[in-house]
């Protein structure tokens, strides 16, 4: 602490994440007081911040410990932690503690951490400060330069930390709805709406940001799986497949994911010249919160299907190596070639495919958010949380300004399928949705997303599902019973299966 | 205890299965004491069992207390515990300390447990007495003349009740490959092969009857959507629809669950006349074991996705009001009618369909099994597993004859799939599974656990799969890196992305 004013907030670990937080709140006029475990990181954070603004101006302190760093900040004190989700948490809070953390003080955890871990800390750490915390989307960049916040915890918290949290998040153009991008060094976007809104009492703001990325795990495979169609299928290259993804970002798929696809298949490998997407191994990794979100979605009993899908590709792309000896083993369908407009026609299905999973895919997340808040009395607001889902997270998109207006026209709306604008969207373009698919099976190219996204709308929009004869199978060998359509649904009926009564008496 | 000589066993819990269970002992020779909180299940036994074998021979004997229970029984005790899963278990536990029960004596868990939970208790009570577990499968027909065990836990446990387990197990045909049925009233099966095997360690048994419940469910979802395609698709009528199942199972698809099915659609509703199928209410239930089994597929990382769309199938039909205003706004594809020969060719291909569909849920099964035996160290039998599963459970079918020589002909199978002949069926039956799925999404049925049985089928055999696109997405907005496919895969690789390192230095 070299400076003798003291500091707007002290911030623990400096990772990426934490590093282009501390700069983003640095840009913003605010003084933020460092620390790390990590020595040499300080300094690394304190001479970018002297490089940029000069030694004249500094905006970042290095403090060497705990006391340290709580001794350098206005009282009462505000503390951020960017630490890996888990145990660090609990060993940071442990050392405030022991720093003399104060009551009134807060601490806001800005990492990955699992909602219900989140909920248990705020009790655990009541008595000593106020556990807050908030989902920070948008990658290094965004925390950078204006990150998607999703904060959540004690009401009075918020009121503290609202001007902040704006100052330093993505903003939108009110009018056209797209991000404004910086234009001047150091500069932070100061015009616009701020995508930052308080979410709700503890653990929402984790939970909301942990469906985001199980949509952002559907949304990213459901590109995969296009990708992988116009390549084995069609037979395209990857920059033919680019300037497809280019058009189709020009319209409704016009999206930041869109974009970096464009950006990854026009790259070449530098040491072998070829497109580099070829040389990359098709094996994913995950970081846990598409997993989060397919399991709650079943713990919640939400049908989420796609997300669900999106996980289960990551697992199998990871059995490589069985992968390659079964590539040999079984057989796929004959292959067929295709004549110049044969293809041209399946790449508008295609691009239509794309779009009406893509709208069962959100519908499936919102429909988990809106299961989650009734269950937890959140009382989401799901307008707000599209709108600050416009600019600066991973699935920042034109499409959320449809979603926003979608809840905004009926905010009790159960499911995006039953809002005009979509449902007129996917009655216009279902039958390209329906050939995309179809071909796609007798292509032999996997399409897990797609198709359960078409099995999620046409599930949903069945009166009558087969579970009538599912309910008959278990009443059969479990005795589990069923309700009737003629009786009111809570009377549960039995009936004497014939050769099940009859093993039953006769032995 | 009105008869002087003691018991063979306790029995703790009369509900249904647990009724079922005694007299299935009973009919084997083995002297059951019983105790139930409900005092009139107690009586209700005992006079069952007197009618059954005459007032001279009983071997059914109600006690009044945990203590008069451990009084009536031979040295060292044998318990079975047939309770709710949960705290049920544990109380019953604490009962039997209580009342003075030593650290030989074994409790055997036949419930529903969760294996978890199964695994802690061996650790908790290990000071007290052995506990031991069992899942039992078939309902409460194969709880009474048959049902398939899979018991874990102490192998020394194993050797004191393996006599009794196998007499009380259904029986195979070991030529058939067929169950064996009972001919005579009171009188076991008690030639040819026995369905108990003992599973391996603590917690494996319940966790192999987790996974054969999920099977379960997929196997049941996929003929409720062969049911739903001839019903919507092809117009046809229950009556019509087991008529069909019927000749279907008389080949590959032979199976109990199809038996079930076919009594169903023919079972006429004696109030309305209707068939029963029509006045069901399309809203299933689930118990759990297949919700369980999906998020453990999705936490080892094991794809086995058709079982996940199955307990989302069932999650989506609980939507009911939903679905019905969903069935008016959003609509379908236009619908096609179809001649007789065009309905002839799509039946016989919906039935390969359903067959290949099956081959990849079980495939998925045994696959999550492996992956799970490797994790915990269980060295688990799948050749036995599909030995035991051929009759006395519910997923009992000819079918796993051949999962049964799959893994005798090479035991460290890695895939179903990779077996010659569910390889050889599936290349015979792909252009015929493909067409029916291609039409069901053109037809607008839902199908979510076909076709995802067909993209679990893709995938595998996808040499390379999309997730080259994936990782690169992945790497671009959080820098996650990836591996080359020319490069040890341990190594990690980051591109500095033009645009996104472009933002980065300007501002």
């Amino acid at each position: 602490m070299k400076d003798n004013s003291l500091c707007d907030l002290g911030f623990i670990g400096l990772g990426v994440m934490g590093s282009n937080l501390v700069l983003n709140l640095a840009d913003n006029g605010y003084k933020v007081a460092c620390f790390d475990l990590d020595k040499p990181k300080i300094a690394a954070i304190e001479s970018i911040d002297r490089e940029q603004r000069g030694n004249a101006k500094p905006r970042v302190f290095g403090c060497d410990s705990f006391t340290t760093l709580l001794s350098s900040l206005k009282v009462p004190h505000l503390l951020m932690l960017s630490v890996p989700a888990g145990d660090a948490v609990d060993n940071a809070c442990e050392h405030l503690i022991s720093a003399g953390i104060k009551a009134n003080d807060i601490v806001i955890d800005t990492g990955n951490s699992l909602w219900t871990d989140t909920q248990q800390r705020e009790q655990k750490y009541k008595s000593h400060f106020i556990f807050f915390s908030t989902a920070v989307s948008g990658g290094e960049v965004g925390a950078r330069f204006g990150p998607s916040l999703m904060p959540s915890g004690d009401p009075y918290a918020w009121t503290r930390i609202e001007d902040m949290f704006k100052a330093i998040a993505a903003k939108v153009d009110a009018n056209t709805g797209k991000p404004i991008e910086r234009t001047q060094p150091y500069k932070p976007v100061t015009e616009g709406e701020p995508c930052a809104a308080y979410i709700g009492a503890s653990g929402s703001g984790h939970y909301v940001k942990m469906v985001h990325n199980g949509i952002e795990y559907g949304d990213m495979q459901l590109i995969c799986e296009s990708y992988h169609i116009l390549r084995e299928g069609l037979k395209l290259e990857p920059e033919a497949i680019a300037d497809i993804f280019e058009q189709w970002n020009n319209g409704l798929l016009d999206s930041y994911l869109m974009e970096i696809s464009i950006e990854v298949l026009r790259h070449k490998d530098t040491e072998t010249g070829k497109p580099l997407v070829d040389v990359i191994l098709d094996s994913a990794g995950q970081k846990g919160t598409g997993l989060w979100t397919a399991i709650s979605a079943l713990e919640f009993g939400s049908p989420a299907q796609s997300i669900a899908q999106a996980v289960f590709a990551r697992s199998m792309s990871s059995f490589k190596t069985q992968r390659t000896i079964a590539s040999k083993l079984l057989q796929g369908p004959e292959v067929a070639t295709y004549t110049q407009a044969e293809k041209g026609k399946m790449i508008d299905e295609l691009r239509d495919a794309l779009y009406c999973s893509k709208v069962c895919v959100y519908a499936q997340g919102f429909q988990l958010m809106l299961i989650a808040s009734k269950e937890k009395a959140w009382d989401l607001n799901f307008a707000a949380i599209a709108k600050i889902w416009r600019a600066g997270c991973i699935i920042r998109a034109v499409f959320l300004e449809d979603i926003n207006r979608a809840f905004k026209e009926n905010e009790n709306l159960e499911n995006l399928l039953l809002n005009p604008f979509f449902n007129q969207q996917i009655v216009r373009l279902q039958s390209n949705w329906r050939k995309s698919i179809a071909n796609a099976a007798l292509m032999g190219i996997p399409h897990p997303a797609m198709s359960s996204a078409l099995a999620y709308y046409d599930s949903y929009r069945c009166e009558v599902l087969p579970a009538n004869l599912l309910q008959a199978q278990r009443d059969f060998f479990g005795a589990h019973t069923f309700s009737r359509v003629d009786k009111p649904s809570q009377k549960k009926f039995h009936v004497e299966w014939a050769s099940q009564s009859r093993e039953m008496k006769a032995l």
